[in-house]
């Protein structure tokens, strides 16, 4: 039982984890704002251009990260820099929780 | 025949586009130095940790972008950035052959 207990714990601990740090994203709304990204990234995540990344099955958080960044700033690209920037929270969250859901088909 | 002239040219153009600013990397010393960076990236590209980007198949260009900028200081991360000052050009060339070998698997 005490074995059962911890078990349970340690589940909650590691499943609630990693989503602590972003809101879950809209895999649908994801997939209707992508068509901004296609262009480069592929509508299927990967990439058209060699010096864009494949995007496919990318850790969620990984990129909400990496958007956030280009809209701050702290990370800078010609393109990114400013595609990031017509995007809303809601945006970023539903476009990671998009690119994310093609690795797992 | 004029039109099998223009395909070939234009192969020759795509085939050597993609390429032209970086030195091919060494997949089997590329495997080597991963080592370093198989406990968030996984020996097999993919990420052990949420907040590390998975890398197996990604783009070799991209790879090698990353990497550099990492190593200039122009992108910054905890992590990465000290990570990637140990890195030599070479390294970086084979690292960006090895993970990026992993999408074809």
């Amino acid at each position: 039982m005490k074995r059962a207990l911890t078990a349970m714990m340690l589940a909650g601990v590691l499943s609630a984890a990693p989503h602590a740090s972003f809101a879950a994203g809209d895999i649908k709304a994801g997939r209707a704002k992508a068509t901004a990204c296609a262009a480069c990234h592929g509508i299927d995540g990967m990439s058209k251009l060699p010096e864009a990344p494949n995007l496919a099955g990318q850790t969620e958080e990984y990129l909400v990260k990496a958007l956030n960044d280009f809209r701050t700033g702290e990370r800078k690209n010609e393109m990114m820099s400013m595609m990031a920037k017509t995007l809303s929270d809601a945006d970023v969250a539903n476009l990671a929780a998009y690119y994310h859901s093609l690795g797992k088909q």
